[in-house]
């Protein structure tokens, strides 16, 4: 299982879209969250939409790999279609944010994570500022959180700069491959 | 205007609810949020309810002094309150998180910004596990969203390590009193 993670702005989506359309047995993650869709997105696809009450069931009975809440809205990682996949023999990449990947490798000690980095706080600026999305106050609050996750670049397994794509893409290629060839350790 | 923030857990609700009771003359500002309310919880008490669409209106005239997004729902502090009290000469207190904090200094340069932390890491975790409402992989991913937010400490104005209630507040009194005697900037 490869995790990949690192602050917003720094084209994780278009990665993990190139490494599907390269090989399209590698199975990546849904996550379920319980706010309600929005127009265009689709259960299953998007997001697994979830009731509040469904969502904390599942959660209590460990069903998550990883869970979090912001503004009273849940998030998380549905644990059961990760490990039918990877008991499948399947490649299993997770795009989650920073710290759920640190949540996932504290359940999933054998979890690969891969930290994507911009190659400066002004590329990641400059990108921030052309999606367009955001105006000042948010690109300086999404910056502030790219310094924050930066700190814990360290805890992941590999740091991977997105300077361009291809190469970025094939690193994460080897990486995939390099996890899928380590010997598994003896069960006992 | 003071802003406090820091890591999920470190009681920064506390020391608000304790500086408001000692000094009641002291004034919160109320979040703005699209989410739904929950039972219990009361507009203009706990959070601002906003449509998404009046939340957008909003955020596009620039009335807003921070605001951000996650899972597609809004969150913001209304501008027009804050500066309402503070032309009437009111101390403001903001009670943001991290990364809003730094957003806030970037839009309003006299901001005095307090970095609310945790004695130890041991101690966070052993209040996040206390409070009971995160499960372990909760509480692995908010200590290490408050390891990231940690790194963001030095672009603070004040550090103040929150050991025990009655010092905590204390020291933020006295930065909130400094705050009110510094000399104005001469306008021009």
């Amino acid at each position: 299982m490869v995790v990949l993670a690192g602050p917003s702005g720094v084209g994780k989506g278009t990665i993990v879209a190139e490494l599907v359309r390269r090989d399209p047995t590698i199975w990546c993650s849904v996550s379920a969250t319980t706010r309600a869709p929005r127009p265009g997105e689709r259960d299953g696809i998007d997001y697994w939409f979830m009731t509040r009450a469904d969502f904390e069931n599942v959660r209590d009975d460990g069903g998550f790999l990883e869970w979090f809440s912001v503004f009273g809205d849940l998030k998380g990682t549905p644990r059961g279609p990760v490990e039918e996949h990877l008991a499948a023999g399947r490649d299993v990449l997770l795009e989650i944010d920073v710290q759920g990947a640190l949540a996932v490798k504290e359940a999933s000690p054998g979890a690969v994570l891969i930290f994507i980095q911009p190659p400066s706080q002004a590329a990641l600026e400059a990108r921030l500022v052309g999606r367009g999305s955001d105006d000042p106050a948010q690109v300086a609050r999404r910056l502030a959180g790219a310094a924050a996750e930066e700190a814990l670049a360290p805890q992941f397994d590999a740091v991977v700069v997105n300077e361009d794509l291809e190469p970025t893409v094939e690193r994460v290629e080897a990486i995939l491959s390099n996890s899928r060839q380590t010997p598994r350790e003896h069960d006992g």
